[in-house]
């Protein structure tokens, strides 16, 4: 139970016990030294630090909405927002497309299997029916001329798309203006517990909001980060990781004490890099996505295998508040503790006249 | 430890001490008053309120199905399923469009700088390499002629789309009718550690869920929500949140007391606006998305600006169910804070026969 | 409190109650016995099984990346990755595809409604300004001939496409080879407090993961799952699963000891259906989603009714890690405790050559 059977059993103790009273200085000092204890451990551990009079509530209700902002260019063409920015949605976790590798425009049809890593002309494995090295197409067993050897004819999107080996419109690099792109996170949290609700943008800064940018140390509530500026909290190097892919949390967390004024229930903001770098088997983040067109009467598609640093907002939280019930409970456990050390003492003194003393064995 | 120290000692003093009992009738009130407690504490909070004879497990494993239905009209189009719900995936967080911005087809060139508070026929900052002001393109630096005056060039998707103020295929409203479509939300959940599983529609109800629509008095297992009903019940108006977007949080909350049959355990929903409303500086809900085109050869692009409701979908629940470990921590520490009480009262009235009396000091 | 008021009573009772010694064989068991379960619930329960030694933590912060790769084949098509993975992101939430209703091309225009379940002929309820039957247009209110009698006209996306009772290019299904699939689901987590991450993974098999492929037995760290084999861990028939669509759950459990060596903390993975099976009201999982065209110059769309097994990766975890704080409560607890006993023992030992004994009443 949380007020302790000897807390009772203390306030009970009216039948107090004939005491065999031991006479020693360092026994007494122990004794001081003991209520110390009890004094600091409930009233700094157990009050300050764990905050025992409070109810607490972890795991806010939390909605989050993202804009990116910015423009970047490649050699062939203008990325706006519409371009570079999947899904669009707006939620707590997209890419920012930082580099593609575009495939020419593809058709349903057949065409020679891209060998890899095998020599040029060799038509291993040409079963009809079983999937190409690229796992783009499905063989037809038939082996055809390709450049000065063979190759196995494939039934598939062709011509066929296999990473850089591929012909395809050019790798441009997003990553240099990239850097600049803005991302206004806006967050709710609401604890439904206590009723209470924050935002992390403060309704009187609208002017404020549209030229600021969130820095570590001011612009609290300003949440436009720079993703440059992300890649650097996180320890990143923007060039690499715009090159590679990867993903960077933007971890907000509340820590609420609302027996404050609401002011100092602020969000905190950190920045890390979530998905494993370093020499791994499969690294960075990517993926392939595909648009499709009739073009000259049949369905072509492009074939992009975009690079990309992916954002995942992850919000976490907890509040407390002042209530009745843990306050009743820690008191009286410390209350009843204190009483019982008081009582013991005040036994001793008053039995120390009355019973035998023994020396100590 | 969970038993209590105490305790230990209570059960095992058998080496009963020697008491000074004091005759006081306050005090033997008090001593009943604390027995009462004592067993109020227990069976009333411990056993009632906290449960403390089961095991719990919060956070179950839940999987989210959505489907929405309903068709609207604007002047220009009738928009089915397929046209205003993004993502059509299905899961627990979508947007269903209320308003939208169509840009003109645009395609990959040059054209003016819209300015936007600037005057008509400046060409302020216009800087090679440098973003405009909508964010949407890279200046070229050449400052060309516009209307009566002159504007800068812009490297764009063009004609650039800067909001209201752009050429656009007109603003439609779908509000009126989108209040009617109807949201299915299949919700599964599956509390592991106990092995129950239990969904948010029932078997037996195929047909009844044909034609139910969810309100708040009946319908429990009839997770078909109309758009209106869940902008309501979140105590919205429906045509101002679809004018500015917004996002709306369906709470299913399952609180399971496993020891009770199955048909006890079910869900309860909740209606909240999650993003903050109010004069607030980025207010709503909206979000930018492309579609292409081969338009006469050149490839096209149609940017619609959407404002929408954001629907997420939050399950949170907590299961308890009788657990041995629990039921004898709780029932231990129970017995011997009674025995205690009652040990104390027995070994007073026995040895209130046999030991001297000593006034209250 | 956690030490319990007994405990610092037994630690400062230097001034020992003169006892009455109960001789009893029975009670000395008893004692033995007591010693003996505060021993084991201490050593067993508390520090064995509950590691009251460590800080712990749950819900590490975590990041997946998945990567699907296969190809498969329908008579009209062949479907790579770009054509069945939605959404393409690799996000912890994606669908594969495993049967499509494809739609003929849809105009914006005219055409009659689609009876599902009516006589043939009837134009039941044809008011302008309704929807259809099928939700997908809006009725003029004309009465136009159709077949043999006489149908509703909507406008619509025409022809209506109404499940599998409309015009469509083939109901393809791709089960067949989809079961061979392989899904690469790349997790690392961070337990903050512990500044610990690790991911499923090594750095060192780059080559390994090349061929491998995950089974229940051995492959820990070779997080690629055939498809079919997710399935059959669920417990489903992948052809019917394939044919309704039905969600999976991947869960990745990380039960980390971080006392011990960093190889002894792995994942452990466990697959379930997370939707409802069986004979539902509305089983399995299914959605629409358009394809936009320019087609003779008029937009087009072909609407797709998608089946497919949706795979949500949900990750657990909880670290604890040797911590001075609980150690200290615990071990103090615990050493009260059998002071306490040890010290009534020896209590016993010395009072009983000193005072008088008394029967047990």
């Amino acid at each position: 139970s949380a007020m302790g059977p000897g807390c009772w059993r203390a306030v009970s103790s009216y039948s107090s016990p004939q005491v065999v009273v031991v006479r020693d200085g360092r026994l007494g000092t122990a004794y001081r030294a003991l209520q110390l204890l009890v004094l600091l451990y409930f009233i700094g551990y157990v009050f300050i630090v764990q905050k025992g009079y409070q109810e607490r509530e972890t795991g806010p209700e939390s909605s989050v909405i993202t804009k990116v902002k910015g423009v970047t260019q490649s050699p062939s063409k203008v990325w706006d927002v519409g371009e570079y920015v999947d899904p669009p949605e707006g939620g707590s976790s997209f890419s920012i497309l930082t580099r593609v590798e575009v495939s020419a425009a593809q058709a349903m049809g057949t065409c020679h299997e891209v060998s890899m890593g095998h020599r040029a002309g060799c038509c291993q494995d040409c079963v009809s029916g079983t999937m190409d090295a690229s796992q783009h197409g499905v063989r037809t067993g038939h082996c055809v001329p390709w450049g000065s050897g063979r190759s196995c004819e494939v039934l598939a999107w062709c011509p066929l798309h296999v990473g850089s080996n591929s012909p395809h419109l050019g790798v441009p690099s997003l990553a240099e203006m990239a850097a600049q792109f803005t991302i206004l996170i806006k967050n709710h949290i609401r604890f439904p517990r206590f009723g209470f609700s924050k935002a992390n943008i403060q309704a009187a800064e609208s002017h404020y909001l549209k030229s600021c940018t969130f820095n570590a140390t001011s612009a609290l509530y300003c949440p436009i980060f720079r993703l440059g500026f992300l890649a650097e909290q996180a320890g990143e190097d923007f060039a690499v990781l715009a090159e590679k892919g990867g993903v960077i949390g933007v971890i907000i967390s509340w820590d609420c004490n609302l027996d404050l004024p609401e002011m100092e229930c602020n969000p905190r903001y950190s920045f890390r890099r979530l998905d494993p770098k370093g020499a791994l088997a499969s690294p960075g983040y990517n993926y392939r996505f595909a648009k499709y067109y009739i073009w000259n009467g049949t369905c072509t598609r492009v074939l992009t295998k975009a690079y990309g640093i992916r954002v995942d907002v992850i919000v976490q939280g907890q509040a407390g508040k002042f209530s009745l019930i843990p306050t009743v409970i820690t008191l009286g456990s410390f209350l009843c503790d204190w009483v019982l050390l008081c009582c013991m003492d005040k036994e001793r003194r008053y039995s120390s006249r009355k019973y035998e003393q023994v020396p100590v064995g």
